[in-house]
């Protein structure tokens, strides 16, 4: 797929693929082939003549890192052919730019995504009982996703994801047998899928005991923390300042209270998919390589999402959606201000 | 992940897929990271002190070139700095061998899948009606293979698809609006998924016209010069044959007698995907690099499908599967002999 800098849109694809190319309404024109690229390519690379090229691939940033290591040394053959080798560059810039900024109709989208997945948390909360499986949990909020016609944020075996009480995977994992128990900090991890847009957002809930009108006073000084600290970062957000001051701004208000770090970055973009957008909330750790330095812009979404562990009772972990505005940083979501508090 | 010459088994994963990765079984030691992979990696790899390493690209096999171009960048930088970049050479020989060669529980899947598309076609094959629509009989197929529990070959928007009377797209393109109507020549092309295996075979129809018993002369000659043309091909296969030669056997038995060359490959592999492996039985094509001029071997699963167009007719095209053995080929699907013929 080419697309020109005179605003040109050009698809070459087999011979078979033609007419499903065709009907995508995507394309000014689609060169079909049967034998292999090589022909209708050089001839589309004659008639843009590019002074440079953008393939997409990227070292930093996997939303922009499309291309195989196979396919790009055949693309590079093909350049080579041309005499246009030296003129490719990574995509990255352009990628990002265009999965960052997210237009009037792609904000409406995600804030549709987010209203049901208040909504389907507002209904589990009324159905979470003592006694019940973190499986049970999970299979009624994938009804609720289903009766509405929704698809998932994420790989339905993790979304939601339900963790009840200490000793559990924490991240990542799938709603297991174990049984919600009195006592037990409870979390969950959910979004849906709505006309490609997604959301992803964490609560966390106290299982009240017996006799217990409020959450021991540990497990609500974590929960403080934790809305604190998603405050703090959401105040350090504007046009303009990196990532990695986000992060410390969160990390900082956990670590200060003397809790341990969390192991990961405070927030990512959302988009099309839960982890989309190259820009990043995150220290600066090998792996995140450029992106806790790339400067935040308006229009983009991301969440906050730091943790802590409460010994004996479980994670507390949430997650809200905040876009960056011309001048900070606005709640997409409906902030989790207390605890949710479930009665046996 | 990194499959050691001594047979281990070592997965590096961030710290939150851990447990995840731990759960398949599949690897001796799960090595997590938080902040980045290259200390993980760089131990494992001073531990094996590989001759040679073997990454997932290739220029010409697909199911061989998994790695991203980034990715691929990344890693070479950790193996540079372990003086280990000289080693590296593609995997696609491996990878290749590991697809291609099926085990005996690998055949039975496929038997399995291939019995669950013979009996579908055999049951649309009585409701298949002029004045229904290909988008019928395609909802037809797909609510059997839903009623079986079965998965789809491949997306179900073409899974199956359905392609009746002249003028229509003729592959890769989902089934329609348009009428089956008498005198058409209808094929369809249906594969199902069976323990992550699947099946592809293609079958034609003839829809009779008012007081017809038979297909019209030139709709039989052309479904006899696809069975010889398949039935040639079938002959030449034997290990050590390259997919070239068994390619030009079907191709010369559809020109000989005056239909025009079809477009695409005589026969894929078979697999975990409908197109599978990387010997093709294919001609010397410039998309099709070095897979036509791979020997055969025993246990290798084809497709054989060439297919003519019957002017005013429609498309005739079979598909049937075959499994290489230590001196040939046997079908593994039941060979189409005859037409099948609907009455109104």
């Amino acid at each position: 797929m080419i697309f020109g800098g005179d605003g040109s849109r050009t698809a070459v694809v087999g011979k078979y693929d033609r007419q499903m190319v065709v009907d995508t309404g995507a394309y000014d024109r689609v060169l079909d082939y049967v034998e292999g690229m090589r022909a209708p390519l050089l001839a589309e690379l004659a008639r843009l003549a590019p002074r440079r090229i953008a393939l997409n691939y990227s070292m930093d940033s996997e939303i922009c890192d499309g291309i195989t290591h196979g396919m790009y040394l055949t693309m590079m053959g093909y350049l080579s052919e041309a005499g246009l080798a030296d003129r490719v560059v990574s995509a990255e810039g352009l990628l990002s730019a265009l999965r960052q900024r997210k237009t009037p109709a792609e904000l409406e989208r995600l804030r549709e995504a987010i209203r049901h997945t208040e909504e389907i948390y507002d209904a589990a909360e009324q159905c979470i009982r003592p006694g019940m499986s973190e499986a049970d949990v999970a299979a009624f909020m994938r009804t609720e996703v289903e009766r509405r016609h929704l698809g998932f944020a994420w790989d339905p075996h993790t979304c939601p994801s339900v963790f009840s009480g200490p000793d559990t995977a924490g991240a990542h994992y799938g709603p297991t047998g174990r049984t919600i128990a009195h006592g037990h900090v409870l979390n969950m991890d959910f979004g849906v899928r709505v006309e490609g847009y997604v959301s992803d957002i964490q609560r966390t809930y106290y299982i009240l005991r017996p006799g217990e009108t409020r959450a021991p006073v540990e497990v609500e000084q974590g929960f403080a923390t934790i809305r604190d600290a998603i405050e703090s970062a959401r105040a350090a957000i504007r046009p303009g300042v990196e990532g990695i001051g986000v992060d410390s701004a969160a990390r900082t208000a956990i670590t200060s209270r003397g809790y341990e770090e969390f192991p990961h970055a405070v927030g990512h973009q959302v988009g099309r998919f839960a982890h989309d957008g190259t820009a990043l909330l995150a220290p600066a750790w090998e792996k995140y390589g450029r992106k806790p330095f790339v400067p935040l812009e308006e229009g983009m979404v991301f969440t906050i999402e730091p943790r802590l562990t409460v010994e004996s009772y479980g994670i507390v972990t949430v997650e809200e959606m905040i876009v960056v505005t011309h001048d900070g940083a606005e709640y997409l979501s409906r902030p989790q201000t207390a605890l949710r508090l479930i009665r046996a």
